[in-house]
């Protein structure tokens, strides 16, 4: 079996009081995860945790072990609450200081006249960090092993994602099929139930929806395996044409 | 000092593939950080993870621990991916079964006749837990210890919370102000963080936004010391006038 198609993995840790304080919706988990699926990179955990470094050490230290990718988002701003590079520095133990290749391209952005000191904070990270270029606000995420801290504001984000690609050594893509139904979760339960114990390599996942006033469930396939989704598919349109339930989507 | 007005805190456990594969946005940590807010409750932690037992277990038995409230939400619904309750008990080593009061409450809702495996399903639980009632769709959640199981959906679990407010012992109600800036951050990094180190009680963030087309930051002071944060204020409004930065918006 080829290495880069074995199972590769993800956390996200979201950094930011504001999340937790329920000032702000999140709404990167959604953005990281949906392109690391078409990296073939399978997100697997998230944490929200506190603008402290105590609590940014303790859980990037326990994830990076645990997982092939890390990613942070948030604190790498120029305020004072603005300390995940820091904090990702004590966490590896590497010297925290001015990065070179950041400060140089901040100073550039910015002109040398506008480079005041909360820009400047800008370019303090461990110093032997990879640069993640910024292509909407000059300001880098960086890289340390397999951990990515990227900024908290949702279009910086996304626009810094597109460069990284190269970065990140995907497994197989994770497909994934969806067919909603006009009927409640607990009719077709049992028939479900038995079809994912068939298929043990698709992840079937049930969930159900309100739309336009009318109760529905969608229900999920995912896997890497194409045929296996192809067959899982076929079984359930199978069972639920022979129960009469009515397919509203399939997608 | 009274005993009610020490620090209380919580951790959500987020239960579902649909939200890590990004499928769903979770809207359910906003909902629920907010009304722990009004109850005096910090919510310092969330955490998604998949549809795994073993997952859940780890997660609930490490935070119930760390935590005074758990608030686990999804996989207590009638399909086989529906697996929180059993792994609860699993997780406080009780155990499992119809749960008597929940089996009678899902029969008079559904009705003898239309009382189906799958809708009794969600009648197992630790049998010993307390119920959580649902105003919405009958199946209630429960509570083992200091651990609340609460759906998915979100609407449901919005319905469910009202209820809850006896079961919760909170703090002081933690306050926030908020000041938005016609800004960037790097403009008021250094005051901002002048003022933070002599109000060491109040957490000041600083947020920038982009708001048609302007650029901002909001900056938002929290506490459960009413008399602190109004000190802050006035020091933030004084440096912002000195400075004659633009305020927007207060609230």
């Amino acid at each position: 079996m080829n290495k880069s198609k074995e199972k590769v993995n993800a956390a996200i840790v979201i950094i930011g009081n504001e999340i937790l304080s329920g000032r702000t919706q999140d709404v990167n988990v959604v953005a990281i995860s949906t392109w690391l699926n078409e990296l073939g990179v399978k997100l697997e955990e998230v944490r929200v945790i506190p603008d402290l470094e105590i609590s940014i050490i303790k859980t990037v230290n326990e994830l990076k072990k645990n997982f092939n990718y890390i990613f942070t988002t948030g604190g790498i701003g120029p305020t004072h609450d603005d300390i995940t590079a820091k904090s990702i520095a004590k966490a590896f133990k590497m010297p925290y200081g001015y990065h070179k290749k950041a400060y140089a391209i901040l100073e550039k952005y910015y002109g040398k006249d506008k480079f005041n000191i909360g820009r400047k904070k800008m370019a303090m990270m461990p110093t032997k960090a990879s640069l993640i270029l910024n292509p909407s606000s000059g300001a880098p995420g960086f890289i340390v092993d397999n951990v990515f801290c990227l900024p908290g504001v949702p279009s910086i984000l996304k626009s810094m994602l597109g460069g990284l690609k190269n970065k990140i050594k995907g497994g197989k893509k994770i497909l994934s099929q969806t067919i909603s139904v006009n009927t409640v979760e607990s009719e077709i339960s049992k028939s479900l139930a038995n079809i994912q114990n068939t298929f043990t390599k698709v992840d079937i996942g049930s969930y159900p929806f309100f739309r336009l006033g009318k109760i529905g469930v969608s229900i999920v396939m995912r896997s890497p395996d194409k045929k296996k989704i192809d067959e899982c598919y076929k079984e359930i349109v199978s069972f639920l044409k022979k129960r009469k339930i009515n397919i509203i989507e399939r997608k």
